[in-house]
């Protein structure tokens, strides 16, 4: 085994790297901008360059790197080839034949962003000491990632955990991003949750703490809810269940060890993880009643350590 | 390797076993009645004895032995010890342990029944060629087994593929079997199949050729459609839109390969899987609408051939 390895987590705005040594510990880490004008196509060779003036600055060569982990916003098949990255303005790309091509690197994995954080969870987090784990990010949108006995589950068409596109009601006029209807990412995430409350606001009979704000957020209706306003709560009440609901189902087709919740709206806490777990244990088959759910401990770290968690042994 | 392996698929009434050659050839089968009585202590005593008997019969000692694979109606944990078992009577019983004292065979796995049929159809059957496959039995009730990586998914409480209890309604009145409600056992089993019936039948307005029959089947239900039947046709599609649904969910978590669907219920054929895939295709996430959907092949010899694959290399 070589002494050293990268983790690379390529976000819409900004890339996190870290170098790591086999053994697992993280020597440094750092970002650089996400360059996506002309196609995204200078990204990869941006990163390549971060990582070839880090090798020379500590006198590395690529013989001393047993590999790059590489997690991306997109699916990603084979653990190299990215269809399609509508955030990076990637068409197809080999990411780690690119990627190999410009550092001399040989052994490169890529994976789907939420994937990797999961395994990140899994490795130094919430998961730690679990190889079956399913992470939940809760941000913009929802997003999920299965490990399953330490391993990453992509799925056939790289979409499994394809959490935020369950669909958890039948009465839903609006669609979701992806043009179908009723899915979970319509009610558990930022955006769902403020859609929910200003809902709610326009029964004028309603009072709430939320109508002296100018503009509401996702964490304004937890901190409500937190002092028992009454709007706020049936807004908790309405997200949480149907995540709640989403995650019974999960537990009844893979059944994990635990269930760990990620992303800016996990921020919310106890009174997150609390309405939640009321509402899976009620629906879920009752031998994964217990199963463990808790908050993300490695915030905006979990990809970059997921990413060369890959590459590891 | 050994020269030959034993498969043996416990039921509530019949036990059926078979010899294979490990390349994976069945040389013989054969069926022994399940004593269920005195807590069903003679069950393994009995396999063990038929096991013996076929050993001594064929001039074999254990050592000509590769394994003994062993399918169980109930929950099992680590390949060995089942957790209560109410068909055949039993509390915790280690399987593995019992079947290897009475047989001197030492490498001996056991598994949930859904779970090894669903190996059997990946190995022998509509999964043929696949790794990574669902199966899905509708009979009495509504069974599951989930494969990926050619490799059994069992849970970390042995309820993975527990796909009868996704709960699929929110406006139920009657409990499913397992105390709670609105599961799809309750509306895709060939039980559920007949009670929908009925509930239409009680509208006199309704007119339906199930009127004529004495007692109705979901085989009666089926063919109806088949040929027309309004009322019937209404019955199919309110219970394959459920299982499509569920399938979905099943999708947008693991995205397999192929879904299998097989037991009592899925003879009705194409009727059956056509409808299960419009409803399936309308509610997956995208990326899966074209997942394969197939009626199993393997009929009752699944299990069996899916328990002798479980020790097989």
């Amino acid at each position: 085994m070589r002494p050293y390895a990268f983790g690379v987590d390529i976000g819409g705005t900004t890339v996190k790297l870290g170098l790591f040594e086999t053994e697992g510990n993280l020597l440094e880490k750092w970002e650089i901008p996400t360059r996506t004008e002309e196609d995204g196509r200078q990204i990869i060779p941006d990163i390549a360059e971060a990582i070839n003036e880090k090798m020379k600055a500590r006198g590395m060569t690529p013989d001393d790197v047993q590999g790059i982990g590489i997690g991306v916003p997109g699916p990603v098949l084979n653990g190299s080839i990215v269809n399609r990255c509508v955030n990076l303005g990637w068409g197809v790309m080999d990411v780690a034949k690119e990627m190999g091509r410009f550092t001399g690197v040989e052994n490169i994995a890529a994976g789907n962003d939420a994937n990797v954080a999961a395994l990140g969870e899994m490795w130094k987090g919430a998961g730690e000491g679990h190889e079956n784990v399913v992470m939940i990010t809760l941000g913009t949108g929802v997003g999920g990632g299965i490990i399953l006995n330490g391993k990453i589950v992509s799925g056939i068409h790289g979409a499994a955990g394809e959490i935020g596109h369950i669909k958890v009601s039948e009465d839903e006029a609006l669609p979701c991003g992806c043009g179908k209807k009723g899915h979970l990412e319509q009610y558990a995430s930022a955006t769902g949750i403020v859609r929910k409350a200003k809902e709610l606001l326009l029964d004028p009979a309603k009072e709430s703490v939320l109508r002296d704000l100018e503009t509401v957020t996702a964490k304004d209706v937890f901190d409500a809810a937190r002092n028992r306003d009454g709007l706020a709560e049936e807004v908790v009440r309405f997200s949480c269940s149907r995540l709640g609901r989403a995650m019974s189902y999960i537990a009844d087709v893979i059944d994990p060890e635990v269930f760990v919740i990620g992303g800016g709206v996990s921020r919310a806490g106890e009174i997150l993880l609390d309405t939640v777990k009321k509402y899976y244990r009620e629906t879920v088959f009752h031998a994964s009643e217990n199963t463990e759910i808790a908050l993300a401990k490695c915030g905006n770290d979990a990809g970059m350590y997921g990413a060369v968690k890959m590459i590891l042994p």
